[in-house]
């Protein structure tokens, strides 16, 4: 059998949890198992390591970035084969070039290409544990480029697709996906089964378990991925096409705090207008999210939509550059004290009312839904931040909890 | 013009040396010259990744070491290309596989096999300053190698002798070659000119300016290197072929503290006893330094050897394995107060009684010599290491200040 697994940063913190890894997986290959383990940065490495250069230069060439970043995810595969070394296991640690890991050119948030298995599989038929760096790869001229945000999941399943693993295994530091956030909402469960699709939409909402990327990979690949802890041998949760009903309509209750919302007012009333603008963001790799547009007056437009923190600077820097061409408007709000909170479950598709259900629970928690924005499987709704988990408890409590 | 700028730990090891450096570079690119600069891991960095390793596992595997400590002179030349940016001079960093750095396979100790300059005179002629990661490479398998302590000075010797520069600067933080080590010799009197060779002796002493594969690699390629400070802007030292005559017999005097001795008791008195001891430690890439034989009792000999103190464990190691077989000897010593004391000068070709002026000076201090190793122009005594600023001394006024 050949397992793919993936440690996060908080897992490698100290020698301690690289020592824990290093059993864990020197367990699996006892087994008899082939085992390839990707790892991401030791602990806030990956942040001192932007610190370090926003001190020499406010807005560093992403380039160079990546080329600085980069480094988090190398030293924690050279320790970890050290400490399997330790332990008598032979293990190789792999970069990204030594696995021809060929992404984009988007720099600090590359997409992957392809991968060159042949070394992988050279090493582990010398029965070699294989480490392989996280979050980097390299683009076809050879420059260093990272993921983004969560970019080592997407690496591991990236792995599981290209080497046909048998298993994914995503450990992190909680016990698999839960029905809610457990640190806000106590009674939170955890889930046994989830879809695809369900992760997606909970893994974009912020639910932060896993990467929304590496779940998109998992589903097109039919990799089966499992969200377990490093700190416990519990089951975790399995994410696979078709996941067991669950008695419940709503599998996840989800909020994202990390988002903001960009008011743009007085926009002439005419066709192109909204494309125009959404065009621009899109040309710069900026995610718009909820969106709502309404009737000014004198026959004008207003478009709210939310983005992510991390991209207001450069969606502000955007717009004013189109302010007196393509965008001509009144003005430009932006509301940095919003969340957002949704309700995610397969089984909504077929069952009316939920919506309707959500916002009921709101209402009776006296909280004011600024706008709405629905899929198949989620609805959402945007919410003045300090009422983030008390909404995340009542919607839990009328949909979760109640369906006991 | 082309020139090769190389600045070691020291010169890099905070915040504002990084923005020096960066000016100084700056500074020779806004005359119109192409400038590749070769950078070393920020101050400790290297140490301190070592340490790392070593508390995870006391004898890390080599190929996993190079891995791990590479990561220092990618963090440094990516933080200066991101100064050079704030300073609005366009800069990229590449390390050892973006420009094939291809080294032998020896890990942390490998020999560079050749380097491919298309892509450092693609960002030359786009007018970029080229930052290059000094003292890794990669294997023809692409792992990364480590070129050894002063590995970076090898490094930049060989992209100037590649891109044919007009220059290679070592920066370090003296002001140049002087004719000891001012720190212990006071009166030491830097040197404006010195001879490959001398430089040759100089540095496999430990006088610890240049790496001696550096100069050796200079020699061989004719690089002509400038030693000079990073931190003002005094000239430095010229190494060349024909360096202008010094009045001076004698151009420096230089000690090695870093040896121990060690002595093998008893081998048995016959042909291919010392090639089979010497032979085995080559194999391990263990350079042994000043030998002595002597003859033993009973028919047997001994024979007396220098090693790096870096190398001692390894090479008692591989002795302690032989003395079953081919190395049957009644007992092995080791020493390691020991020094090393030397005296250099092409002058010294020509003129016979420098090593007795010198054994004279040492004489005169009541200090005891050990052992004697001569070459064409160097003169090697073993003290006790605790007389060795006393013996430098002796020996510096001797033949430097009575020269004057």
């Amino acid at each position: 059998m050949l397992v793919v697994k993936k440690f996060g940063g908080t897992s490698v913190g100290n020698k301690e949890r690289i020592f824990n890894v290093a059993k864990r997986c020197i367990e699996e290959y006892q087994q008899g198992n082939d085992v390839v383990v990707v790892l991401s940065a030791m602990g806030k490495s990956t942040d001192e390591l932007i610190a370090k250069a926003k001190d020499i230069n406010p807005n560093p060439p992403k380039r160079e970035l990546d080329m600085l970043v980069s480094v988090g995810e190398q030293i924690s595969v050279s320790l970890m084969a050290m400490a399997m070394a330790q332990l008598g296991v032979p293990a190789v640690s792999l970069n990204a070039f030594q696995v021809a890991m060929h992404t984009t050119s988007d720099y600090t948030n590359a997409r992957l290409r392809s991968i060159d298995v042949e070394r992988i599989r050279a090493e582990l038929d010398s029965r070699k544990i294989v480490l392989i760096t996280g979050f980097q790869g390299v683009d076809k001229f050879d420059n260093v480029t990272t993921l983004g945000r969560g970019g080592s999941d997407t690496t591991a399943v990236a792995l599981a697709a290209v080497l046909k693993a048998d298993k994914c295994e995503i450990y992190t530091d909680v016990d698999g996906v839960y029905t809610a956030d457990p640190r806000i909402v106590h009674d939170a469960q955890k889930l046994g089964e989830i879809t695809y699709d369900e992760m997606l939409e909970l893994a974009s909402l912020g639910a932060g378990v896993l990467h929304n990327r590496s779940v998109e990979m998992a589903k097109k690949y039919g990799v089966q991925l499992v969200v377990r802890s490093s700190l416990n041998t519990n089951e975790g949760t399995i994410v696979k096409e078709n996941a067991k009903m669950e008695k419940m309509l709503v599998s996840g209750v989800a909020c994202d705090k990390n988002i903001a919302l960009i008011a743009v007012c007085g926009l002439q009333d005419q066709p192109g207008v909204a494309f125009k603008l959404f065009n621009h963001l899109a040309h710069h790799n900026i995610n718009v999210d909820v969106i709502l547009q309404s009737v000014g007056h004198d026959g004008t437009k207003d478009i709210s939509f939310t983005v992510s923190t991390d991209n207001l600077d450069e969606a502000l820097s955007v717009m004013e550059q189109h302010r007196q061409t393509s965008l001509i408007c009144e003005k430009i709000d932006v509301d940095r004290n919003v969340s957002k909170v949704s309700v995610v479950g397969a089984g909504m598709v077929s069952n009316a009312g939920v919506a309707a259900k959500m916002f009921e629970a709101l209402y009776d928690a006296g909280i004011n839904i600024q706008m709405i924005s629905t899929s198949e499987i989620k609805i959402s709704v945007l919410i003045d931040e300090q009422y983030t988990e008390q909404a995340m408890n009542a919607i839990h409590d009328m949909f979760i909890n109640a369906a006991k």
